[in-house]
């Protein structure tokens, strides 16, 4: 077989890991945990119903390339709670170390291609970057509004970290931002998020 | 909210039940099998980095936004193997019903295009619909090989179905279908699959 394309399988084989790493995101049956697979695929689903209320416009398609491989990293460097804060420490090189290793897998042209959308993700600067973002803080949201705050209550989350944490999403979009405050302050009417 | 907000959210809710449709596809780690969401996102980053094999010049993007929305049927319908090839009567009416249910929780303009969108992929005739087609059967083959034809094994599938019924990676890809033919001699020879 033609190398370029066996380091192009080799890539799609390796991947498969991410399907294994699981997020502190209730499924909406409450079945289980959500995987990192399943999460970028809803996001690049959201990414096509939502794409109008981006403040800023954008190329779409680029916002889906780019929430599909955001959490490939996570095969190396594991999953870690947005509202863990002190455990968030040393993420960031270790989602870089995976991120030199994964995308190397790739032939070169894809690898810096892959790459350069990775850290245009990890960057936050360009209006595509700034929307992908603000739906991967939008969609857990969701999730644990619609699961009576399950993973909220779990982890003793409380409502001044979920606003504080999730601005991006009112970078993203004022119409999301304020469809998930909505959310947040019923979640703290009802005692699923600690107050006020 | 927003009326049209508000059916864009319930169509994202409704389709988080996506995650829970079960394939007969192991995973490569083999420690169970894939679900539908998990295969589109697969067959999304697929289409992003095989993309230069398709038989003829096609919009990426499409093919993805495309691979992204084809299974939603099967949160009505039920995932049937495709080699349980007497399971599948009834199967297009099933997953027709589901089409009409699914996209029509959408805003009218959304559930129009997303319809149009799985009508060509079914219908099988653009050069998206052909490459996407020619993925989502390139995938579980992959799949198989990687696990050593665990779920032929499992189904008693043969090397004949295995040839007939994979035809459309051949119209999609000559490249691909020349390694799933590779994989297919392979698993015959290592006794993965029932041959000749």
């Amino acid at each position: 077989m033609d190398a370029r394309l066996q380091k192009q399988l080799e890539f799609i084989r390796e991947i498969d890991k991410v399907k294994s790493v699981f997020r502190k995101t209730w499924l909406l049956d409450q079945s289980r945990y959500e995987n990192d697979a399943e999460h970028a695929w809803h996001l690049a689903v959201l990414a096509a119903v939502l794409e109008e209320y981006a403040e800023t416009p954008m190329d779409t398609a680029r916002v889906i390339r780019m929430v599909l491989i955001h959490d490939l990293v996570e095969i190396d460097a594991g999953d870690v709670m947005i509202y863990a804060e002190a455990d968030r420490a040393g993420q960031e090189e270790k989602e870089l170390a995976a991120a030199e290793r994964i995308f190397a897998l790739l032939p070169d042209d894809q690898a810096r291609d892959f790459r350069a959308l990775w850290d245009e993700f990890e960057a936050r600067r360009t209006p595509e970057a700034i929307f992908a973002r603000g739906l991967d803080r939008f969609a857990p949201i969701l999730h644990n509004f619609h699961t009576r705050g399950r993973a909220w209550r779990e982890h003793g989350v409380t409502a001044e970290q979920v606003r504080r944490i999730n601005q991006p999403i009112k970078d993203a979009s004022a119409a999301l931002w304020q469809v998930a405050s909505d959310w947040i302050d019923q979640a703290v009417d009802n005692g699923w998020l600690i107050g006020p």
